[in-house]
């Protein structure tokens, strides 16, 4: 399980004192960047070879606020992939290891005109590379 | 059903050209706190009564990229509201009816140490009037 | 003079209760994509034709703090253009007249390979346009 | 002179395909609470003992545009230190050492009541660590 952390920014802060909710969907995008960097598939790579995925479905559940002062952890795993769409799930966790959001989000693949594509048709490599580590992700 | 429109700003897109999917998140809250204002609940002055409405949940499934220059339009109803709890669906179109958007969230209420509280019990007046506007809105 | 006026949204505010001092950047370029709108030289057709106006400069007093709840003008003015670069200058005040911010911005054209480029030779309509607005305002 | 470096995140371009100006603000803020972080000066605190430090002033030179895939360095240095106010310059490059931007700010200390306080007599002892601090660094 991949896992990304970070301080919390001062103006990620909203006047009730916690992390604006809106910031989370900003976090996990930060853990995606993060995991595909990682494993050879750099999305500003990607993107520069013509594909782009953009998110179509986002679900969080928060359990617990975020502050400033906090240090967050966002654990993430692909649970999908089929060379169109990919799914992940989440979970982020603060510094003491409290649960402080729960979430899933489901991503296609596009081409620079916004039209769907496979990613294992337009970047095979890329799909190989993907495939493979979902595979063993999967296989744990 | 409650409309908020507003047209999209320069700095919500992203790389892709499009608006990035974190700004719906904002988007409903914008219409939310309109929605309430214009039923004399404006959210300023429940907070300054000591009361907060934390979202707990929220689902997004984006349909249709949203671009500079479009004018959107969020349409939202409470279809749920207990007096401790509330949830919201909206549907966001664009100046041509296209839905970019369709989500629902689920929100609780809570004091300034950020504990759950019954709207119901901390500002009866404004429990009566949520109550009245979420029977009448979904009688119809 | 231009004025450009919205209510504050509850996720530009932070924990100090006010609205963070990155959003008024923000709130001057809604103002100046409204000011090209209302006068026909809209920003997203500008850059379909292929030129784009980066800022370069840009200077912020802050004078008071805006608060959710809180309605805001942003009042501006083009103080210079001369085909390759113009300036603006903002006052942003609140509900009451109060002064928030008072503020000055540079901005460049350039070209899709952010090359500068003259208005006057690129888009020359969009260069009258713009001079003879700039020309009126000025002589006033 | 204090450096702090990260990567640009996805979220943070627009669709010029580079970075949205209004974000050097949060990352000249990201660098300041780093540094006082750093020094035994934790923002949190200073805020948890009743002082908060409101941007008054801030100026801006955009360079180079920062892209998604690059990482930033703000070096930043208190340039004054009155006890009532603080002034700080910065310097943005990126992982190839080009001047993105370079930058300046003043910060005035205020009580939760938003009235200006000297630091000096409100927290006596995070005003000798500023001081001494500032002296040492500025007589180098």
């Amino acid at each position: 399980m991949f896992e990304y952390t970070r301080t919390v920014f001062f103006y990620e802060t909203d006047q009730m004192g916690v992390v604006h909710h809106s910031n989370y969907v900003r976090w996990l995008e930060e853990a995606r960047n993060g995991y595909f960097a990682s494993i050879g598939l750099a999305y500003d790579e990607t993107e520069r070879l013509g594909v782009m995925s953009p998110i179509t479905d986002i679900n969080l559940k928060y359990k617990y606020p975020a502050r400033f002062g906090d240090t967050f952890t966002v654990k993430m795993k692909i649970t999908k992939y089929t060379g169109v769409r990919f799914c992940v799930v989440y979970s982020v966790i603060n510094q003491e290891g409290v649960i402080l959001c729960e979430a899933e989000s489901a991503h296609a693949f596009v081409n620079k005109d916004m039209k769907p594509v496979s990613l294992a048709r337009a970047i095979p490599r890329r799909h190989e590379i993907f495939k493979k580590r979902f595979t063993e992700e999967n296989s744990l």
